[in-house]
């Protein structure tokens, strides 16, 4: 069985030292450099500036950063709490529109308060801080894994598959969630070919999904985000893998997929040459109440645009640019939505609540 | 009346000094630097290393790189032929697939044999080859307003207009062939809005589209060559106007486009939400003899996809990459074919056979 992903872990705990470990994908691909600290401010100071990054990994770094503020306290019941309320609010005003961080803070602190209610002593509390953070980081991998699982069937051998921007171990831990499919029919012994686009304007295929998939020894092909229809239909292209930021989950507007601005175009590109777009995410990123009209797209810095990795100028000076950092596209251009409790289809209107209600009491999170 | 193209000058010969004087394609847009030279190995290094480009500007390029040769001659009718031969196949060598190149160096040297087989003298036959390579140039500048005069009716007040690489003036002189019907509709005072992708890897649409196109007033926004899809739906985009390298102009295949790689997203992109791709270029860009099975589409030196303009390595080393300079649009996506002796539309095996027919004599050069 081939290995995949055995060597890339994009934050853990190191029970030794008591500190928080993580990979600096602002290296990547360049240099594979972990950072570690013990300290609440450096430790906000990685996530503000995409050292760590991506939906799944900012909701571990939530858990391990409060799970840290337990440990730094002093033994006293009372001086946890405050601290762990403080770090909370310090760690979220990092990336405060990065709902899973919030999510992975507001675990933590809840296992935390909790367990005081109960009435458990200072380290009794530090113990449980760090295993629930622990315990989320497994079952964030756990949920990767059936993803793949699932995920795998769809390939076969000969295959030609496109993906975008990076949906993979540093975003999501474990297996990924756009790779998961990928990893795990590549474990099963498939023989397949990835092409990846660069996903300007931040590059992130380029640079870290084609990092990943070499690392697994997956065959890739790196190629502009211009060569996608060229290439879908010269190399025969069946079908891509792609993440998703939000996926519309009840009413009229049911499977419509927020993702990296490119996967519109995939899309359609796929579309018309019969080809499928399948997305992979957890559950927790389906939006039980949102419609098209609730969501507005991010519009980033057109300094991203104008000004390539911050190095080369490429427009003319004082230039108007256009830079959405998302795209929505219609449920009528994907195939399937792969979660962790299985894969919906269309009409997705029927389809995600069912599979929603497989997750019992989880859905009154929303 | 608006001007458009009033300041840039790919290419012109100094009666004066008797040299050529070209606008450095390499150094924009940061810097617009003009060089000049009456030396044919500077002007051999100014072709090879980019310094002018773009198939109609190369032609006139070769035709006055000849009349260079001729004029630095000594004056002897027999030097001045040996010379002339001798510039021709130094400068075609420096771009050898460059069909225009070629065509330009053999359109002033057949100016200069002829003269000399009439029997004119040294210094008639010098001023004979000066005057055609001008000719050359006032014939494709004239062309170019010709497009631009019959693609000007496709454009309205409000429209919002995609384009894509550089087929402006510094490709193709004059007002260029994919931004002639733009600049000619602003001329006529008609307010609309052109996106540019980026157009990676060499970026030419953020380079050299913007900055013509800024120079001139039209309201452009520069966008990632991702965010075509969603830019398309979400602006309303109503139509493309493309260049082309080759079009293939006869028989089944007739009405296939081939183009800077990034013109068959475009078409696919435009199709999907109800818009138009126009391509805009010269007769002498249609090809009489060949078929899809006839063209082998150029792949680029990968480090070019790797290393961002030479400056920013962003994939990880020994990937493998894809890098198609061009790519071939199919006729069902072209809703028309702009040329300076009108627009042909579908079926393309007898619109284009037939616009060519108006050409009279200028066929045979096929």
């Amino acid at each position: 069985m081939r290995n995949t992903q055995s060597r890339i872990i994009p934050i853990r705990w190191d029970d030794a030292k008591g500190e928080v470990v993580w990979l600096d994908n602002t290296m990547l691909p360049a240099k594979e450099i972990y950072r570690s600290s013990k300290n609440i401010a450096r430790f906000a100071k990685a996530i503000k500036s995409l050292e760590l990054r991506g939906a799944p990994v900012l909701g571990e770094a939530g858990a391990f950063g409060i799970a840290m503020a337990a440990n730094n306290s002093p033994n006293s019941v009372n001086l946890i709490l405050k601290n762990v309320d403080e770090a909370g609010r310090y760690l979220f005003a990092t990336r405060p529109t990065a709902v899973n961080l919030g999510w992975g803070i507001g675990q933590i602190s809840c296992a935390v308060s909790d367990a005081a209610k109960k009435g458990l002593g200072a380290s009794e509390i530090k113990e449980i801080a760090i295993d629930a953070a622990k315990k989320l980081q497994k079952d964030n991998i756990a949920a990767n894994q059936k993803i793949g699982d699932i995920g795998k069937k769809l390939i076969h051998d000969g295959d030609v598959l496109i993906t975008v921007c990076n949906a993979g171990t540093l975003a999501a831990d474990g297996i990924g969630t756009a790779t998961a499919p990928l990893r795990a029919a590549w474990s099963s012994g498939i023989e397949f070919t990835v092409l990846i686009p660069y996903t300007a304007p931040l590059y992130q295929g380029a640079r870290l999904t084609a990092w990943e998939l070499k690392k697994d020894g997956i065959p890739i092909k790196v190629i502009t985000d211009n060569a996608t229809g060229h290439l879908i239909r010269e190399e025969n292209v069946c079908a891509a893998f792609t993440g998703a930021d939000r996926i519309l989950g009840y009413g009229k507007d049911a499977g419509n997929v927020y993702n990296k601005i490119g996967t519109y175009n995939l899309a359609i590109l796929l579309k018309h040459h019969g080809g499928k777009l399948y997305v992979a995410a957890p559950t927790s990123t389906i939006d039980p109440k949102a419609h098209i009209k609730d969501v507005r797209i991010e519009q980033r810095d057109p300094k991203e645009v104008t000004n390539i990795m911050g190095k080369v100028k490429i427009t003319p000076k004082k230039v108007e640019v256009r830079n959405p950092a998302f795209d929505r596209t219609p449920p009528e251009l994907v195939s399937g939505i792969i979660t962790e409790l299985g894969m919906a289809k269309a009409p997705y209107s029927k389809s995600l609540p069912k599979l929603l209600s497989k997750k019992g009491s989880m859905v009154d999170k929303f």
